[in-house]
């Protein structure tokens, strides 16, 4: 087993009915200047806004809206003014992945005085200054943000989307599944699939495959998963179902499940691409990459991989040849089933035209020519884009 | 699902060839004068001692030896004379858990002036207190108090073992697993024997098991250990087989197995006594009394843990009752391959006479009557001791 090193403070608050009693003191511990970020209205509409708001009373409030799926540069530097212009002590972040991903990142640019986009792109800029304490309340399962230190960010000027990792996992992560009843079944979807993919992206690799209780935990994530997604989609206000799903996008991506872990992930640098292009929904694309990737990975070396994903996650039975096989069928059956397209043109994305640019990109970024668990070319990546177009 | 709170910030170095690059700066950053806590002379025979002595050069150190398995209240009140006398800043724990949990009972009897019982008596003193940082550097694979608040502290004179806690887990744990290759064959079983515990205390609740991620994790490392402790046996030198077994008494008690339980726990309040009495090896205590308690709790309302425990750790496949047996009976064998006793007699308890008094401790302890899985009287309590007698 490799060495590693974990360390992971955030508090987590999991549950419904404590924002009341718990959400003051989680800021105020910080100091009384917040700024509250959020993206669209549905925090109006379902009432959380107004929660936050008056458990925040006699706090000194400031507001950042409008923060968009895939989240953009743009609300970063809007959030940097306001961090400095207000000498903010704590941002206090409402909604999901996308809202926390560019809080992270305004916490560290208040002591940055450039353009924030230099941070995304030289994470270790990051590391060389202070990060204001970010606390959130989580409105969606999917990304794991609420308990690591990562983001991502898009620049559409450039077509980049690029992955930033920052000094500290959020202070206070507050995961009320409660809050997710009202997710449509798209973004239901989504968010099972990126969980799952993370999952996956962990699973594969060369060394983390020695550390035993590792795999147990991401197997054990994986049932999780394909046991509930299914669920949350029938019975949006299903309690269990969204209280699991919550659960395993925290744990999915927390640091537990790379514990020995040395190769850099494939299939989320090539979404990234087509998210950087297209725009489309991050676990979407991760869906329709996922099988072709699994199809191009497959080969004598790698089939233990399978079959103990067969066997521990499956539940497959007979011969290891069959079990190995049946996985890969097994797990493009189950993200059919979530109905949510299974191709990029289901998602719009008819022409092949951007793949070399999005190929070569893609290597170079996550250095899938090197360091992928199954190494990838620049022809490679192409190659699984276009198994991706049927 | 239940609500629950998680928060865990202990530093984990997980690996080889680590102490001689980082000991010095993880204590460092505490201060320079540091208590190093010891057991017996085998980290001197090893050489061990030496290493983490130099490592330590130029710091102003402090020496507490001799702290005993299962340990005594007398060497946390000889620790809090060296704390205090010499204003120390930190601890570093070398050893085991008994080293360990002494360690973090010291820690906090700086800050207190009276009997350092008092502390064991009523963990809530502990937590109107401050404590010391504690660094360790685990040897041995079994109670997981490297990542956790908990200590266990015998007192002959009174014949009581008791759980405490603190406010703070270790601040840094140092966790190699060659260091535990010279640990004896009794005591590798015996610390697995410990950690399998720790899972099937955690296992059999009756509102975790809502939690399908905290099932995945339990099931996962119960595997880890059932692989993995043969292999330690039969060959102590193998760094795989040591690395899972370390791993996995860490993660088994760092607070994640526990998320959203509510009941207390049953087996080891009951070993507690015969360690109490006897001073007995706490883990082949409860390998004693494990497979009397799974009868005990077994009914048409519990089994469906034994149907998961049987599918999913045991690899067991049929219909549910047969599965639910053979769960109880491979768990038997299993502990009787690990080549300690499997009875009272065979840890040289002999009689009867003291059954009744341990049995109304237990229950009074950890309130067996009302808040265990399923609720245990003293006479259930007697009759579990009076089965393991054979």
């Amino acid at each position: 087993m490799e060495n590693f090193t974990f360390k992971n403070t955030t508090d987590i608050r999991f549950g419904k009915d404590r924002l009341e009693t718990e959400l003051q003191a989680a800021i105020a511990q910080f100091g009384p200047k917040v700024l509250v970020t959020y993206g669209g209205g549905s925090i109006k509409k379902s009432g959380l806004y107004e929660r936050v708001i008056q458990a925040l009373a006699g706090l000194d409030v400031t507001e950042l809206s409008g923060i968009e799926p895939n989240p953009k540069i743009a609300s970063v530097r809007a959030g940097q003014k306001l961090v400095k212009d207000n000498d903010i002590d704590v941002i206090l972040a409402v909604g999901g992945g996308s809202v926390i991903d560019a809080s992270k990142v305004i916490a560290s640019a208040k002591f940055y005085d450039g353009d924030p986009w230099d941070l995304v792109l030289d994470s270790k800029k990051r590391f060389a200054i202070d990060q204001l304490p970010v606390v959130d309340i989580l409105t969606l399962a999917a990304t794991g943000t609420e308990m690591n230190t990562g983001s991502v960010i898009s620049n559409p000027e450039t077509k980049q989307k690029l992955g930033t990792g920052g000094p500290n996992t959020p202070s206070v992560s507050f995961l009320d599944p409660s809050l997710t009843f009202s997710v449509s079944k798209w973004q239901t979807a989504a968010g099972s699939i990126d969980i799952f993919s993370h999952l996956t992206e962990q699973y594969f690799d060369q060394k983390g495959y020695e550390n035993d209780v590792r795999n147990g935990l991401i197997e054990g994530i994986m049932r999780t998963v394909i046991k509930w997604a299914p669920v949350a989609l029938r019975e949006p206000d299903n309690y269990d179902a969204r209280a699991n799903l919550m659960w395993a996008s925290t744990m999915a991506l927390n640091g537990l499940p790379r514990t020995g872990n040395v190769n850099s992930w494939s299939v989320h640098p090539i979404e990234h691409e087509l998210s950087a292009y297209y725009d489309i929904t991050h676990g979407v694309g991760l869906g329709i990459l996922t099988p072709h990737w699994l199809d191009f990975i497959y080969s004598a070396d790698t089939k233990p991989y399978f079959v103990s994903l067969g066997r521990n996650v499956w539940d497959l039975a007979g011969d290891d040849d069959a079990v190995a096989t049946q996985t890969i069928a097994k797990t493009r059956e189950w993200l059919a089933s979530l109905e949510v397209p299974t191709t990029l043109p289901g998602v719009g994305i008819e022409t092949d035209q951007d793949f070399e640019a999005m190929a070569k990109s893609a290597v170079q970024v996550n250095h899938l020519d090197h360091n992928a668990f199954v190494k990838m070319t620049v022809a490679d990546v192409r190659n699984l884009l276009e198994a991706s177009m049927k």
